[in-house]
């Protein structure tokens, strides 16, 4: 079936679970509302999973691995071969989203959906829709058929973490020199100036900034995007784990599993998903703002308030673990705390 | 000896512990400073701790459950004596912030600073300088000797905590009312108007805001609080639990164990600490920024930028326990990620 297609079948919150979900909250001897997005986060999932008994046990990062052909520009640090070094890493369990991830119980997949090189190393999914991209400053990054066969890629790894029983998902992602096409991508979503949502990613001098806006000055001339048509976007001037992360999110949508968006490049992809099919947004929830500086602005594009503001740019999922730890503690709250009648304490309702 | 006299014995922190963490921080296999607050918390608890070897595992909450004369005015949804019922419910594990701390392995110290009642049950610390305070429409709410007395109570059991084990505190509190005595003590500190730092506290309705608003105004024309003594202003307007967590930070500095500030009670605590004694700010964290009107204000005085933005206004120190899941995570990777050289990865330094 045509993969645009497959979006309609995208659901509605169940009201009914968020109606219980919401009236459990307001049992809970404690005043009304109080514990503010960590009660209505557990009432969106409620409404995500279609019942009131929600479950955060079982966290899944997927970590999208792929490069970036604009690396040749200089728009970097590092060079294109760190990816498959950090990809194996996290097979290892040694990255920093798997140091985190071991906090809250989460299991990590690491994803080959367009590493340069060929990765044969156990634990690495091999989902490779090609060997990097192309240079965005010389041609389109992608075809269109290999942008709408990496958002299959990310709706079908969301089916297969549901099929396993897995909770909710976070977005991660792994590749050098995706904030470049995250700001390109970025930019003409948003209608902005290259300057205004291009930063320096892992830590790029002014020098390199120069050059990356330069980059992506350059493609986005070369091949004016269509703002109004996001694969046409993402085919021009994106990246396979961008593309990946926007399939992962219309996946959770289709299979009814909360995805967790991480930072910049994680908001990118969810604003591509949304744009795509606009009912996929509540299925997603919110968990930092990055410090990169598109960080702020696609929060406000997507209509979402950041939980936490600790200035992270690392990527991998890192925000979207802490974003899971706060969401943990209230659906322990939610399921062990007690209500007013066995607490003994006057119902906390607005008086006349 | 003098308690104020005490607080020049407060040191700076230890720039030697702070730059070897940092250093740690800048060897790790991830892009420089891509952690950002979590990262610049750790290194400031080295700093606290005065070693570079931060331990997160044993955090302790100190709840300072008080009453609050000024309930009879009608200011409050509920009345006194849910002080007593929840500081109670504390011992049995049975309040939000003990479900919450839970999930960080947190031990949490109900201190009765000043309930009305007693409290005759076991897990109270007994510390009450008085059963409740004064209504401050009639009265100034405490003696000077009072406050005096609370601030030790404070100091006090930074040093029991610290003796005993403990490797970061959390201010809570519990104590009906104790929003009216926080805007009252808000407004005069922070030469703002009533209206402007006065909110529903655990969700007033229009009439109790316009009365507690009220209450406030009469109390502090009638005592005209000094606003460049934090004693006379605890004295006239403020509440036992407040006058206790202040003596907590102060005790934190004097002990040298870092303290976490919940919400608008502790950050209206914090301020009065720092105006008692300055280099007590550098052993205060910030957490979250509270729902209540006040809390982005206090903030912005305190000069501390929220972590969390979750509009939470629950206190007993709820806020303060999510920081610390964050920064568990973030000592998690400061302790056990790899190194460059071992990871395998160049180093993330700015290229020229």
């Amino acid at each position: 079936m045509n993969l645009l297609e497959r979006m309609k079948d995208i659901r509605p919150l169940c009201q009914q679970s968020m109606a219980e979900a919401e009236k459990r909250w307001d049992n809970l001897a404690k005043p009304l509302k109080s514990l503010g997005t960590l009660e209505s986060d557990i009432i969106q999932i409620a409404g995500i999973c279609r019942a009131a008994e929600v479950c955060m046990e079982r966290p899944l990062v997927v970590v999208f691995c792929a490069d970036n052909g604009v690396v040749k520009q200089g728009v970097t640090q590092v060079d294109s071969h760190v990816t498959a070094i950090v990809a194996e890493n996290i097979t290892h369990g040694d990255s920093t989203v798997c140091v985190m991830g071991r906090q809250i119980g989460a299991k990590i997949w690491p994803v080959d959906i367009g590493i340069q090189g060929d990765l044969h190393v156990p634990g690495i999914l091999q989902y490779k829709v090609r060997h990097g991209t192309r240079d965005m400053t010389e041609e389109p990054t992608l075809t269109r058929e290999e942008v709408l066969r990496a958002l299959e890629v990310g709706i079908e790894l969301a089916e297969r973490a549901k099929a396993e029983g897995f909770s909710i998902l976070v977005t991660g992602e792994m590749g050098i020199g995706n904030t470049t096409t995250s700001s390109a991508v970025a930019a003409v979503l948003l209608h902005e100036t290259v300057e205004t949502v291009t930063g320096r990613g892992a830590g790029l001098s002014d020098e390199g900034l120069r050059r990356k806006v330069a980059a992506i000055h350059r493609a986005i001339v070369l091949h004016r995007p269509n703002a109004d048509d996001p694969i046409d976007v993402l085919a021009k001037v994106g990246g396979l784990d961008i593309a990946g992360m926007a399939g992962l999110y219309l996946g959770g949508a289709l299979a009814g599993i909360p995805v967790v968006m991480d930072g910049f490049i994680s908001a990118v992809a969810a604003l591509i998903a949304i744009r795509l099919a606009p009912l996929c947004r509540d299925y997603i929830l919110p968990s930092h703002v990055s410090a990169e500086p598109a960080g702020q602005l696609l929060l406000q594009a997507l209509d979402f308030s950041p939980r936490i503001s600790c200035g992270m740019r690392l990527g991998e999922g890192t925000g979207g673990v802490a974003a899971v730890a706060l969401l943990q503690m209230g659906t322990a709250v939610y399921h062990s705390m007690r209500d007013f009648e066995s607490a003994g304490v006057d119902r906390y309702t607005p008086q006349s």
